[in-house]
């Protein structure tokens, strides 16, 4: 399964590039998967009051719904990202586009608002590619740089990538 | 990783016999997990609004949100139970507890009533045990009848088919 991040700080278009990417990479077949980080400040809305969310009060160590189409699982320790991945990969996901989780060393593309965002980069493991707004010097950093409003440049630069196992 | 399902009917009060069989077990230091079934009519509510919804539409096999200690996986195809009985054997889980699934054929106790109910237990596989507020003629069915009001006994008779490897 090849692993690719979208990082940016908050408002930066990380969906919109997600969805993109995703659009692209679905429309030539692939099975591509997304995972976001929900960011700090509790439960996605709406949770707090499912039979699920008593369970583990109750002691469950794992507690999870089944909707239609989406399973919701509450763990009581510290989600592992391995133990995600191992998810989707059992599910039969051939690309998976991780949205946030910037502390993780797999393959980033950064978005970046303005040319004072680049000290961002210094921070980060394995960048391979900007995507901004703002006129940034080329010259200033060894990775291609794309206009964030260059979506279909964006996207066939990953699928290339992808295609040649540079992901 | 051992399975056991309750069973019945809307309102019978599965969800209180799970609580009670969570507490339990946990307090006797199992690693014991639950997994609902939300029924027919869509999403739980708040998901819809999510990005993850929206990479979905765009076209993504799976999409996830990684909450504090909660994920939430949307699927495009189905589900399939064998996948998910995998998430929680990879997650360390040793007791779980299916609430409702009917059609599955791992151990059941099942909820009734009202003596009416027993039909559903000819539609069953793998029946263990009765919970009922009614009265039932013990000589009716083969398993043990609990009252719904007998908790400790319920509880202190799963963890002894457990300990004993009976489930």
């Amino acid at each position: 399964m090849v692993i690719l991040q979208v990082v940016g700080y908050k408002n930066s278009g990380k969906t919109t590039i997600a969805k993109e990417l995703i659009t692209y990479l679905a429309s030539e077949g692939i099975r591509i998967a997304s995972l976001k980080h929900h960011g700090h400040g509790g439960l996605p809305i709406g949770l707090e009051k499912t039979d699920s969310e008593q369970h583990k009060q109750a002691g469950a160590y794992v507690a999870g719904v089944l909707g239609e189409d989406v399973l919701q699982v509450s763990h009581s320790g510290d989600w592992q990202i391995q133990d995600i991945l191992l998810i989707y990969q059992q599910l039969g996901v051939e690309f998976l586009l991780l949205e946030g989780f910037k502390k993780l060393t797999f393959p980033k593309l950064v978005l970046l608002k303005n040319e004072e965002e680049l000290s961002l980069i210094s921070s980060l493991q394995n960048v391979i590619g900007i995507i901004t707004t703002a006129e940034i010097n080329a010259s200033a950093v060894p990775y291609p740089i794309f206009h964030f409003d260059e979506t279909n440049s964006i996207c066939t630069w990953v699928y290339h990538n992808y295609r040649e196992g540079w992901l």
